[in-house]
């Protein structure tokens, strides 16, 4: 079989649920099999940086239910465009080569990625250069193509599901509307999914453009059988028919910068006003994104930490781990670096969400 | 397309997280069709006894998160071979005749049965009788073949997963051996998966007899590298290589009957005695299936529940929706009745538990 | 003893977890007494429209662990200065004798109010006016007079907690600043309690102004020793000195009101300016008064239901229940109308902030 | 003030959350006066056999949510009766000068023991020996005199109370009696205020011994009114008049040890034999004893430890921490030593109970 001997993992981006599940799965198994395993820490600034530290099966002991990752991150750092102070000037030089030479220096033959997006695009890279690379998919938004869940998603989604239980009683007893922003930029299945967990009335996502009269006229339907409440939850990416992206936009304003409230505050405040029903808006921000990962997310990750290790032991590389019918598989890393998934419109969640009455706003 | 007017629902055998849930997007969806829905009470009993009540979007508000069903249910009737007392002696006699009539008195046209193997038999014989029937699979077992999750297992998982986090503080601060004993008779899904879940050192599951000597080698194993504690995570149904199955049993002894423990005692108690270390055990039992559903339950719940009413309005009958491939798709529900899904030895998730070190005791 | 018949009882001002369970509990002790019980609908609006309905022991079945009011409730209605309108323009009329005269009518005799220090002084009122009143404690923020703990208290520091685990899991793998704002106009008991229960660095409290240099030194200090991350927890109605509570301003901005980010996102804003640490704020909002109270909320609350009804069964009213050295006594309801409890700058719980090194802001 | 330069601190007996937070208060308390601190390891065991090993700031990082105790214990050994092989033979001898000399060799001039009953009096003959010693009250089970909280009890009546909510909505649905055992062998509080959380309708206690008669006179009363289900919690030393205690009774059979089931199990099938319910018990075990605090407990635990700490500081000892109307006070250790609280039968938690028809067995 293969001769790999010595091989490094890092993780890259923002935080996610399940990272140092990830890690541990993938220590452990190469550790059995007899590889040695270095984690590079702080991302890929780590390989450039050569901040590197040898793991042995005590470094992976009791991280299982711990949210963040042991090797520490940032959501910055890319050794193709790598930021450096020359002449007191920020210039992106290309320091792919000494993240090599600091691989080799250490005896790292292979490396395993876990991150998002941009940092498989960049395992990609890397991969392309001739050091065998496997990705694992990270994200909370479950946008990855190719795979049907990414870690960290059934997180999120049960602590967004948790705070509507919480809402629901709140606006049910006060006869308010409460709106519930959660993350999703581009994609909105962390909205899609807490939504249907936590009986919203109304679903607004990116894929699909809202109409204002559309919720409207969903509050007063409901208003009409004697429910004086509605629940919504909205991704901060959604936006309406015609509208702009409202994220956290920042203006100037009084000599100071200010940062206005997201979509969901603009929605609560709208709906306020044309309805006279007292409306909240809560934004659950970076709580969806730590802490200890659900049951769900801890068997995944393990799945996935065991399986790209695997790859590497079998000299396959060049791929990511993805979930399909309840089984992991490998996809070519290339096929969906720069890519994502989103919701179809005709999506079967989105067309159970109608049947029971669900409102998407179009 | 179809003309059926007037369907039933009704929830048969023990108890699992979601069964509201279900109920809630089934009879959501039929009320948006124009379809009248009659709620079933207490299982099949509830047909032959005719006890039934309509439902309206008010019967099903807010039931989502709630364990339980409000339907209310018995895992004991079976209308083809019906309990009934004739001069004070138990006979059993077909009422499905009855059953049916009572269903035709309200014009009931079509059923869903959410059950599990059992109820889904039943279910089975009154389609063939010509009374269209949906199947929804539950059991938190998830040993239903033919769908990738049946609903209630996610959350048994989650909550022993809990208890399995809390006991492994305690059996690493004190030096012990904490033995989790948890459901599954004739499969170790939810065995397998919390044990992932919670970092367990052996997962013991009906499927794979486990050696005595296994376990204590993996024990001894780990205290030579100086982690004097352990955790084991045991199914219900789990037994050792020629031995017998130890669930419950009842023995008489000193003029009364007792209950004896179930296999996690018994290993608890030959563990302690082998190694000389302190060995307890835990047997969750009824806190596994009952109360408030997971997120991911919850969706998986609303999915099946439409597409259980959805199979109705179209004139689909005779079958039971699934997963596969996250899509629900549907099944002939006589393919499924009587069987079951156990773990392959091979399974993915068994290789991925040994990759990382997990002894299953063969 | 006394000869009470028929009581009623009401929740006033914004929703708190375990007014159900207050409910439930003088329900159940005034009905086993033989006492009829009316419930008032949505708070004290409901007194002067007349809006009232006999409750049984059915009516508070199961309602134990259910956040909300099954009675609903607005924080608006003021029978002493209630809005009417006339000639199409809102006036403020003395509506308490109509109020009194719809509690006649019934045969209700005296009145338990659970609310806040608004309710609380209009129950006062009404005792004033010769009603039999007795009153509840209700506040998330803890801050009532007379009381060590208010209900529904317990269930907030809960969820804030949990909250400040997620983050700091996030703060230290990614080297970030964490800033989460929680409840507290008046008084800071949230922040305190969550914040050491959360493992915060800073704790940002109303009742002590608050320094910046001091929270960037505290920060500065950490990372000198390595820790490049830290957790802030801000009270809403916490404030620099000399500065202004920023609470939720809402300016005029290009063509539309915006509401500004409260003190949380102007904190994380400057802590991030000064010190080039990446910072976020997350603004926990209604999902802290919202949902199933605590095991320690639901017995505090049922004392405190059980105690409110007996008052009215012995015959004394005009006093509000309270908890002090664990046990429930009774406070005259006028020494505590408009006055509220703020932590004293020596309390013992800053003190043991301090004396494990959490900056408080001076 | 004092010149006490260093301390040590150790935790003794059984799991119980919040060991650790209680640690890293008392050591950071006291790094911050100055004062250097050895953490003994594996409770009194490690001060005869000299485990100890210096803790500073970084020890304690991060462990305030973590269950157990980083200090590793035991709850056998006794310095003053301490376990030595002699010739084969185990003889317990007085090894308290050995642990002196110990402590001395290191500079530790005073000690906190954190500990139950058992612990406890072991450190107050260290105190009687010229050892200043200052103890912090730990048992799950609430029922050491004067302290109105131990810590753990919290989290433990959280647990129970978790419980029950599931098992609830499964005795409603399926017209079960559900027994719910919890731990006390001597005294109730866990059940008394679980019960109370949980909304059992009977608690039975060992402070109150109880009569089968009166429990299945509340199970029939509640079929009366339509209530076919009916929740127990019984603690673990709960016992009928006229009975024994029946905690896991070992006996022979069939060439076997066997362990009896519990007071639960055998009240579960009298319950049945009697009713014709179906009735099933669950025990809690080690589950409620392990694992991370509550919010209550962390901040109970910070107080301790910061209070044990400074007592040290100022020069006194022979004391234990204790908290009352809401301070932290010191009680003298020898006053508590070898003392239990158990519950009145007046306690108004009790008289609460009745009010609202919970029955006790009496």
């Amino acid at each position: 079989m293969t001769t790999v001997k010595t091989i490094g993992i890092l993780t890259g981006g923002g935080d996610c649920p399940g990272l140092n599940a990830v890690i541990r799965a993938a220590v452990k198994t190469a550790l059995r099999r007899g590889i040695r395993v270095w984690g590079v820490q702080n991302g890929f600034g780590g390989l450039v940086e050569d901040q590197m530290v040898e793991l042995d099966d005590r470094s992976v002991s009791g991280i299982l239910p711990r949210g963040g990752t042991i090797l520490g991150t940032t959501n910055r750092d890319n050794p193709f465009a790598y930021a450096v102070e020359i002449d007191g000037k920020t210039q992106y030089q290309d320091m792919s080569a000494k993240a090599l030479e600091n691989l080799r220096s250490k005896g790292i033959e292979a490396l395993i990625v876990i991150g998002g997006d941009g940092s498989l695009a960049i395992a990609a890279k890397f991969n392309a250069l001739g050091l065998p690379v496997v990705g694992v998919p990270k994200t909370i938004d479950n946008d990855i193509p190719g795979t049907e869940r990414t870690f960290g998603f059934d997180t999120a989604v049960s602590i967004a599901g948790e705070a509507l239980d919480r809402l629901h009683t709140t606006a049910e007893s006060h006869h308010r509307v409460m709106v519930l922003e959660v993350m999703g930029r581009y994609a909105g299945w962390i909205a899609l999914h807490a939504g249907l967990a936590g009986g919203a009335d109304c679903i607004l996502i990116p894929e699909i453009p809202y109409r204002m009269e559309s919720v409207l006229e969903k509050i007063s339907r409901r208003r009409q059988v004697g429910k004086h409440f509605s629940l919504i939850v909205i991704a901060e990416g959604a936006k309406p028919e015609n509208g702009e992206v409202t994220i956290s936009r920042i203006v100037e304003n009084s000599h100071e910068k200010i940062r206005l409230g997201g979509v969901g505050e603009k929605l609560a405040r709208e709906v306020e006003s044309s309805t006279g029903l007292e409306s909240r808006c809560t934004v659950l921000g970076h709580v969806q994104r730590g802490g200890t990962p659900t049951a769900f997310d801890r068997v995944l990750c393990t799945r996935y930490g065991v399986a790209a290790a695997e790859c590497l032991v079998e000299g396959v590389s060049g791929c990511m781990v993805a979930l399909r019918q309840d089984r992991i598989i490998r996809l070519p890393i290339v096929d969906i670096a720069g890519r994502s998934r989103q919701i179809e419109p005709d999506d079967e969640l989105v067309c159970a969400g109608r049947a029971i009455g669900i409102c998407f706003g179009d």
